[in-house]
């Protein structure tokens, strides 16, 4: 009756070591009135669980010293006083980093629908906070218009590959990918359908660019800030429009980070550079958890997991993500017996 | 029958020097079908001026070694073979600095309205692209709300200063001004009304700021780029708007500038960063003049201007706009015997 967990042992400076987080043992938690008792099954990792980790102001309050660290996950619903959950449901929400969790009024999970067809994984990635970033910061927030020239920075990212395939399925004009490493371009060209894509570990990204986009970029989905949104910001058409996603090179930077340089192209290109926080959606996400279901079922959308077994491991994991030494979306299977039908 | 004028004699790294230009003295231009000569009163002295002296993209093209520097500026038609003008027309447009120039088909101006009851130099001033760019970047770019926060760097300087002005007209909750030293905090606040106006030579803008708007900025209008942009991104209120005008702090610098790093809270703040041009607003400039001509007559809008005698000045009244030492719109008084009636 013990519930695995990892807490938050000392706040980060750069990647989390093997002092940042900490494996403990407590009890499994009771299900009061208008709960449900959930087994969680697979953990989201995400490049912002990183940033709660800072005692800095985000979007939400950073994990307190002690805290089990936050992060969306899937699990299995066991127990329910709740009319909200059935036992069997496979649910998805805020499960943290560890083995048990409760649906609680404050902390309420949705219920994934079975028979779609669909795996778990595949759910958490293309109809999770992944798929549903990609769908509204291009369409949305990047107002996505038939013609455009798109580039994606991270295209071989869990976002930035759904990004680049709706752009296509939507009309873009051509679609360049900005990835790290010969693998990872080929990947992004050759699976995902890119028109191309650049290595921004090879010099001179920038004069790539303006070669791949000679009439500039109308719309930038950057996920990972620093130069590379710098490059970009030099190479923006006329009215552009930057879609700030995440900021992941920078996330573990201290404070001497060099800043971008080229935000003043946004007055010269009559710009914008709009951020945006997914769960701002949250009203909407049926509707393009429809639409995507429907991409991948046909076939038009390609996605890939990659499973990282052991709770223990969820630290591993996260650095994976700012290493590059992942492939797709990162989950972590905390018990591979739960399972969508 | 000389006209004297300035060319570009070399492409300054920082200010503008003696060596910057050359004041040179050619023929004066005659007068062919559809043209008109326009004998020139008044330069305006814009930042963006000396962007155009960089061999950088831009909006407009680099002014080329040798040839006249680019300005807008007012005169009066004096002869005329084109049925848009009229002989004692006050007019406004791409003067140049120079003291003849001709209206062609290429390079149009506009008729000033006389009988207005405003002097030429007001008219240049506030219903020139000085006023102009504040009332639409605040509006239209910005999209000014009833109960915003408003901020505004260069709070003194003649666009800043009507930018306040209209915000408070408009009904913004607050007004904050950030302008250099006790003088100019001190006429932002008395002749201009703004509610409150920071130093940004005195340590812990960022600081101040946070006290002066504890519930976040919601508009920014950015004059000047740099460390100020910095410090007002920190302070971004949710859904929060900056509008970039200019990056004046930026013009002289060269490449090795620090960059903005606070560009991630516009993720955090779902913020949105927008610059603009206002020749892009061409087509609505008549709405805008009228509703700011109605302000000044109504002494709803407190204005100022920096007269500069001789056309030879002009490159020491640009430098002013950079080191600060002009107080409100900075005009060169090429021949003072134009004027408005």
């Amino acid at each position: 009756m013990t519930n695995r967990h990892i807490v938050l042992a000392e706040r980060p400076s750069g990647l989390v070591n093997a002092t940042t987080t900490r494996l403990e043992s407590g009890d499994r938690p009771t299900c009061g009135e208008n709960e449900a008792l959930i087994k969680v099954g697979m953990l989201s990792i995400d490049p912002t669980i990183r940033t709660w980790m800072n005692d800095a102001p985000g979007y939400l309050p950073p994990i307190q010293i002690g805290e089990v660290i936050r992060g969306s996950g899937a699990g299995v619903v066991v127990e329910s006083r709740s009319p909200r959950y059935s036992v069997g449901d496979i649910v998805y929400g805020m499960t943290g980093w560890q083995e048990w969790v409760l649906a609680t009024e404050e902390n309420k999970f949705s219920v994934v629908p079975s028979g779609m067809g669909l795996d778990l994984a595949t759910v958490m990635n293309v109809l999770g906070v992944t798929g549903l970033t990609a769908f509204f910061g291009l369409l949305d927030v990047g107002g996505l218009k038939e013609g455009d020239v798109v580039v994606v920075s991270g295209a071989a990212g869990a976002t930035g590959s759904v990004v680049g395939q709706i752009a296509k399925a939507r009309g873009a004009k051509k679609v360049v990918g900005i990835a790290g490493g010969p693998e990872k371009c080929a990947e992004v060209v050759e699976k995902y359908g890119f028109d191309e894509c650049l290595d921004y570990r090879e010099p001179h990204l920038g004069r790539r660019l303006r070669a791949a986009c000679p009439n500039g970029v109308d719309l930038y989905f950057d996920n990972v800030g620093g130069e590379i949104l710098d490059d970009v910001l030099l190479n923006l058409a006329m009215r552009g429009r930057v879609v700030l996603c995440g900021a992941i090179s920078q996330y573990n930077e201290s404070d001497d980070r060099s800043g971008i340089k080229g935000h003043a192209m946004l007055i010269m290109r009559r710009g914008r550079m709009e951020g945006f926080i997914i769960l701002d959606y949250a009203h909407r996400f049926a509707e393009a958890q429809m639409e995507l279901a429907g991409m991948v079922l046909s076939g038009a959308l390609q996605h890939q997991e990659h499973l990282v077994p052991g709770l223990e491991n969820a630290p591993d994991a996260l650095n994976l993500l700012f290493s590059g030494g992942n492939h797709g979306k990162t989950l972590v299977v905390v018990d591979d017996t739960v399972t969508l039908s």
